[in-house]
């Protein structure tokens, strides 16, 4: 693929040496999202930041990322306060909106809103979600994760990957799937209530690239023997009665002593966050935050990377990174520091 | 008019020699719009974007300019969120705000709240919209857009206008008559429903001022023999009564087959944005997206060129933004592409 | 205190000595905030500017300190918006949050949860308002107000203070009364209704610390003799019932006319914004908008000050601030020159 230009719509778009090229620049992104340096090289430049649906963190990261790469950032946050609730078609705020920026970052509630926006926008789009559909910087800072946390280089082979929770309707382990389906011999257990098993055409074409499978509604053996465990919430409204919902009630969670007693060791925990961490939510347990193979803060750590990397090859700038770099004056020390292990009811 | 230090809060502002120079500052910007270079002439100062009503294509139009220049933007897009619903006076928050940026940008559901915002401000406060009241920025964009179509140089004169649709309520069609009367000879088809027509005070001072004013409820005569129709969106429930709606409904509507049966050539069609593109809504068809004269969406663009000249002018910067002059390195290649006709139900 | 990396979530962590150490670098502030001149000392550096409640003042004036600085700012309004409406900890939005921004303003309903953020965050955290808890920087700039006003150099002695209104909820008069307990010997006359009197344990800290408190619900009484008085908002639904509001019903309003007659010619008028301006408010009335002595807007602006030291310090720029100054361009005439009277119904 042609980065320069286009838009990023679909993981779809994305074949294995796309994925290479962009993890190179991410990875040359690191200096600057750890502050040991700066760089102005979009210094000048405008980020369109639309998002018609709330999300602090996606919408913070691709802002920040913007902001490292030396530009500015305009934004909307909410959809009730746009044109598009007046009527305005996507074909309109696209070709306004993309008179003002140089890029745009695109969050809209509906499955394939970004990409009828992209077609009339004049600036290359970046979808950051669009509704139940599509959210490709997800699934490659996921990508670009497991490779870190693994210390794999290049291309990821014989992965061992586990998928756990709402399989069906959970976008970021369809996406990741699509994405991992480029490589070889992965070995994927879908772990889910069998009301939220994973879409029969996203495992068909696992199968059909070559990869396995097992699918399972059992936490404990699907923990077994997997290099990682990408854990997803379930809403207990996703089920077809209550009954059903308690029989799953609290079977899908992992806390230490599940981990411990599951898991091999070091096997990588993944989440793509907001994890809810109410009492009665039994997803992901605080009781693991400070093991160090929990990879959930080092996943959204790195989505910066990834948002850089999306920018700087969209808008052709990949090269001349480095040589608008500048020192970091200020303080930065405790950025990557371990934190002490936490007190009180956290 | 001196434009340093001056607030920008009404069209009556204006003489034309005003607008002349306004508009000669506004051509020099456009190699920023189009981001063949970038300045950083404001570098270090702050806009102060106060939206307290929504409105994302304006809020993000001032804000853009604004960062085009190189300066800073900080906002506020709600007035749920503000002092002001805590019965704050409009001049406690100009008092506390205008202590806090270089330069206001305000909208303000309240007719003449701009106004008295900007007597206790201590910096130059620009109008973005005071309810129904005036937003300068707009008439001044919609007659450079005028001159640019219709490539005149200097003062418009002997324009054909067609103003169609709600010009009861329509801010919009207010200012820009009131700006064209400031030149000669301009002839203006008005055309409404009777019960939305032109403010009888506005219809004077036009006569007044020694232009032609024709007003029909003929659509299809109304078109006829103008360089310009201006198109407004006309609520049902602007009527006293539904039998009164269901008169006109649909009767002040264009679109390519009735554009081609009643314009003359080459007319330029305007419309404020945004523009209802739902079915039902009859106003201005996506069947006319890609017709040259539509100039929609040049009108948006040249709004980011008058804001900028705005800014530029009432901070006494104009004469310096060539100075601050600098490369942009990134791709810009489809920003002023010609779009591909669009495909699919758009 | 050593500033640089440490949150400042509590009037309680500052000493004497760290208060004229704030202050001295707040001083070396004004030429920036006046538009002298610009500093990037900042440039590249990102504020996450938090504000999980509505407050349009006190966020745009953390952002605008932050541009002053030179330095990029993201920010989130509403916590309907966030993640933590679905579940999500404080210590998973500390981990993420703290991943994309070099510092971190934050405001909460939720007294404390400034502090257990700032727990598991890797940058520094400035508590902008805890609920009924904390919000030091407004503290601060009181003190730092009431020191410039009274033309007081190092530390605060012998000061007479009245605070007026509820002293029961008002989180500001509690912060400024423990900062002012630090010093030695202030009178404090605390001028309340009753039932919204000071707590306790402030007033016990106050005599402890050696200081002289006086208690009235005698608001003409309470003016007399003071160096400052601090006004606060009485709100009628905090007495027990109506017949108790009405006791109190305009009793602890300044107007001209109350102050000529009580006050001490140049008593320093101060409020911690915003005030009700509507009529049935009787809290500050507008006619001493013009007076010399009322403070309430260079608090305000001492505010963005106090905001820049405090960033400065706790990234540990203070002393670097100058070698990046530039000049200014544009236009800032009429900052600091003094109003008109106002005209109309202010």
């Amino acid at each position: 693929m042609q980065f320069t230009g286009t838009h990023i719509l679909s993981i779809g778009q994305f074949e294995s040496q796309d994925v290479e090229r962009l993890f190179e620049v991410a990875d040359r992104m690191e200096p600057y999202t750890k502050r040991e340096k700066r760089t102005r090289v979009l210094d000048g430049a405008i980020l369109g930041n639309l998002f018609f649906e709330p999300s602090t963190r996606t919408r913070v990261s691709f802002g920040c990322a913007f902001n490292l790469l030396g530009g500015h950032v305009r934004e909307t946050t909410d959809i009730k306060a746009s044109a598009i609730s007046k009527g305005e078609s996507l074909y309109d705020t696209a070709r306004v909106i993309s008179g003002y920026s140089d890029i745009i970052a695109m969050r809209h509630p509906v499955a394939g809103s970004v990409e009828e926006f992209s077609r009339a926008s004049r600036v290359p789009v970046i979808n950051a979600g669009d509704g139940p559909s599509e959210h490709p910087s997800q699934a490659l800072l996921d990508l670009y994760t497991i490779r870190k946390e693994l210390k794999i280089t290049g291309p990821v082979e014989n992965l061992r990957i586990a998928m756990v929770g709402d399989l069906k309707y959970g976008r970021t382990v369809h996406s990741l799937s699509k994405l991992l389906s480029l490589y070889r011999n992965i070995h994927f257990t879908l772990v889910s209530p069998k009301e939220l098993s994973m879409p029969g055409e996203i495992v068909d074409q696992l199968l059909a690239a070559g990869h396995t499978v097992c699918q399972t509604d059992n936490m404990q053996q699907g923990l077994q023997n997997n290099d990682t465990v990408y854990l997803t919430r379930i809403q207990e409204e996703r089920f077809a009665n209550q009954q059903e919902a308690d029989i799953y009630r609290g079977r899908f969670r992992l806390n230490q002593s599940i981990y411990t007693q599951h898991c091999k060791p070091n096997t990588v925990i993944m989440h793509p966050l907001p994890r809810d961490s109410r009492a009665e939510a039994n997803e992901l347990d605080n009781d693991l935050n400070q093991h160090p193979s929990l990879a959930i803060f080092r996943q959204t750590d790195n989505g910066v990377l990834i948002r850089m990397a999306l920018f700087a090859l969209t808008l052709g700038v990949a090269e001349e990174v480095e040589k608008h770099t500048e020192e970091v004056h200020w303080y930065t020390d405790k950025r990557f520091r371990k934190l002490p292990p936490m007190t009180g009811d956290q």
